[in-house]
């Protein structure tokens, strides 16, 4: 990707599908990715990084398929410097119209000294060889030398003036740990630019950790000093503490542009949805005070702020929540809403659904709207991701019997239906009735899964709300996690909880490949 | 409170109990104040804002019994600068050691406008008078000028040397909308030192809100121009997005001391049990990468992350986990663990019980010991905070029977013990088992309350695991709030329900008190 020519123009770097993808716990399969994926480019972000190629079959078909159908954004994989990295990074993104390789070696002297294990020339020549190596493929090529704000300054800039030499289009500069200060990262980058006068000629970009609550903050300083993008994730997730959240730096530039004078290209109306969709993809839930995106981010409490919003919003709001695509849903649905209707619902929340998507969607929307009076946006949006859950092949929930008291242990019932097609029953009685159903699934599947975290959530309010349950499971080492929405949280319970199985047996299976593919690279696997 | 003499020394103005509680679903009884204000105290906070009396007869008691029996902080009570506000804040502080006054007054223009309606010239003199008022009690008074961030540095400036001048020995800068930016708030605190020459010889303080997610970085870019109390709350809760996160300031000041030179007086390792307690009795989850306190903030996903931290712990990590409190539980109790066992590992988790109370917490552990192989201490911390809920006059559910099933629509009848003392019965056939037990509950107790927020945490790992339920619902337009911990989800779920029915009916009471006597005075009730 070229420097845009407007010198005020930041470029926003999302990396939800892989630094993101990084926190523990959560597995997106293809579809799930997909989806995220064309949420973001309806949100406006200028490159979205798809994945790490190179560690998994699983993670080389998303970042393929992604870089094949998604379009408007730059499609980045990850890649260390390994030629092996290279061209498997290559390879899943070559099919878009706008392909980025993204390789990144640590320049700090803790990691190349533990981590990496070797020396500070060995790291130039890989530096050196990978930007090189990628540049025979595709002209946009980023290169990043981890860890690089606990790194000596001058060493990075020799690293960074070698990138820049062999053709990198882009220099970022992590903040791996998450360590560094605004005073502190901004002195860093402006010694970059002294010491690599060349920077000024590619898009400087950050990429900072939250470690200290600092990477909005971290991100920001950079900016001013005068960096052009900005790596970020919906939420904030990502590795620990997670990533700069981009609904927060988007929202800061936003809002705050009458003094800073810099822009981005992103649909601010489109962040609350895309939080929702990543929040319910990833099981990942938001805190109530989180800033933008949070339940009660724009609500007010006490007597005189409310008081003061009627009289004049500017009082105590400084942004307006429709900008961030809060606004009251206009959209609602009741039973006797048709196929029609649906559809242009469906249609008007970007879901372009047709054939037996449609016909699955209506019949699930038919259930729930008998169970409750009105059914919403948000409603409509649980529905569709769940459904695109239920697409993928594993455990089904056919039914489920359970009876609970104060007063004797429940007791639970239930009929799985297998990847092979058979009906399968177990039962269990247990300590408390999820419980109960999460026994009675592994005595019917015959499985040893042991529940790692169950959480649930209303996705709307209200007496005959939605619930949504997340669960992550564990099956012989390998975690799983699965979400199911229902008006009964049993039924949630228990959809989650096969869909958590089901991923837990796909992902052995990977597992098992991945264990065969690294007898030839022993080394772990890495990222910034 | 007289200045530090270390100039290093910065002073932690704990407000959850303040700006924390005022969050939308908080309500937090007399005794969860008392128990979250000893934290506090063991936390080693400098002050704690434990309310703002005025504002209902419940705030007033909850501020008089911190005073009363917290031991070690300055306790604060929050006041206008109206006299009543100030007597009482005075009535509800004074029998503390060291009691203070916090008084504040708005000097946007935009405030002064539109929320006061009012003219700069008697700001001024609100100002002068609330000070000198509040001196005619104690030594120790805070003035803030609210929204400063948005205001005219000069006039701003004028109203705090009338403070100084009137005797204020903390002046507190308040961005009240979440506006500022890093390098805004530095400068505009340098600017305040210039013009008040006087401001050297009081305490400086930052209060910053979260909006823009930079709340940490201006109350540090606050400190770093020379403020030397920061105003937080734990988890960051507060108005909207909520304040700057205690366990954030702190853990920055702790990490980078080397760098920064600055030093609080938090015994870190109490930060992980504070945020646990303040996350269960609020209702308010932690998101899994919230920095420090986070579920994921010390784990590592990706390969080589592991790897490195495997090789040398510092290659990934720039704090360790026991810092915070987040070491391996020690205590594990079962079922075969008697009664003096029980009283020693919760004296170690500081909980002096004895009496009656030993004997309840007894019982309710034997009750849980039976179904659980393992007690651990954050069962024991969430056992007994679920007691001290317990102890206050409602509702409580007696028994209860459910069928839940994917065939027909699920069942549920409960019996309940009024406040009276009465056991009435109710049933209900509702969408889900959950719905049904709640609406059997509204049966029972010939309530119409409508649930508007329910959730549940597992609140340890394991199949085993404690189920703990939040829920908001809302009663004639009030809102009220409980939970409950079982290992059985729907126990858990209708004994939050019921407490939540119950602080809503206690809740009714004091708004007819509140709505009594502000008929004397009809203008409604802010804070910074």
């Amino acid at each position: 990707m070229t420097k845009p020519e407007d010198p005020n123009r930041v470029l926003i770097f999302d990396t939800t599908l892989r630094d993101g993808e990084q926190s523990p716990g959560i597995s997106l399969n293809t579809q799930e990715k997909l989806e995220i994926a064309g949420q973001l480019a309806r949100l406006g972000v200028d490159v979205i990084e798809a994945g790490f190629p190179i560690t998994s079959p699983g993670d080389f078909e998303a970042v393929q398929a992604i870089a094949r159908t998604v379009e408007g954004p730059v499609i980045a994989g990850l890649a260390r410097t390994h030629v092996a990295d290279i061209d498997a990074a290559w390879n899943a993104v070559k099919d878009a119209p706008r392909p980025r390789i993204h390789t990144f070696i640590s320049t700090s002297d803790i990691h190349i000294e533990y981590q990496l294990q070797t020396t500070r020339e060995d790291v130039k020549g890989q530096a050196r060889a990978a930007v090189a190596h990628a540049k025979q493929y595709l002209d946009d090529v980023e290169f990043s030398p981890m860890d690089a704000t606990r790194a000596d300054v001058e060493f990075t800039a020799e690293v960074c003036q070698i990138a820049i030499d062999e053709g990198a289009t882009t220099v970022n500069i992590p903040d791996t740990v998450g360590y560094t200060m605004p005073h502190e990262y901004s002195a860093f980058l402006t010694r970059l630019y002294e010491l690599v006068p060349g920077l000024r000629d590619v898009v400087l970009s950050v990429h900072c950790h939250d470690d200290l609550g600092l990477a909005v903050a971290n991100s920001f300083a950079g900016v001013r000093a005068g960096a052009r993008q900005v790596e970020c994730a919906i939420n904030g997730i990502g590795e620990r503490a997670g990533n700069a959240s981009l609904e927060e730096i988007v929202m800061l530039l936003h809002t705050r542009q009458a003094d800073i004078g810099l822009h981005t290209g992103v649909n601010t109306r489109e962040i609350a949805r895309t939080s929702r969709l990543v929040s319910r993809l990833t099981g990942y839930s938001v805190q109530p005070n989180k800033a933008i995106i949070g339940r009660n981010a724009f609500a007010h409490e006490s007597g005189i702020h409310q008081d003061g919003v009627l009289k004049e919003r500017t009082t105590y709001e400084i942004m307006d929540a429709t900008t961030v695509g809060l606004e009251a849903n206009s959209i609602v649905l009741g039973k006797h809403s048709g196929r029609h209707a649906l559809q242009q619902a469906l249609a008007e929340l970007g879901f372009e659904v047709s054939g037996q998507t449609l016909n699955t969607a209506f019949k699930r929307f038919k259930e729930i709207a008998d169970k409750k009076k009105q059914v919403t946006a948000m409603d409509l949006e649980a529905l569709l991701t769940d459904e695109l859950r239920g697409e993928v092949v594993g455990y089904q929930l056919e039914w489920f019997d359970v009876e609970a008291s104060s007063r004797r242990p429940p007791h639970a019932t239930v009929g799985i239906r297998t990847p092979e097609g058979e009906e399968v029953t177990g039962s269990f009685t247990g300590d408390g009735p999820v419980d109960a159903i999460f026994r009675a699934i592994n005595a019917a599947t015959g499985s040893e899964a042991k529940l790692r975290e169950f959480r649930v959530d209303a996705v709307t309010g209200g007496q005959d709300a939605l619930g949504e349950t997340s669960v992550v499971l564990e099956l012989g080492g390998v975690t799983g996690s699965g979400q199911g929405v229902s008006t009964d949280i049993l039924e949630a319970a228990g959809r989650a909880y096969v869909r958590a199985l089901s991923s837990a047996v796909r992902r052995q299976g990977v597992t098992a490949e991945a264990e065969a593919a690294t007898e030839a690279a022993p080394e772990p696997i890495s990222a910034p």
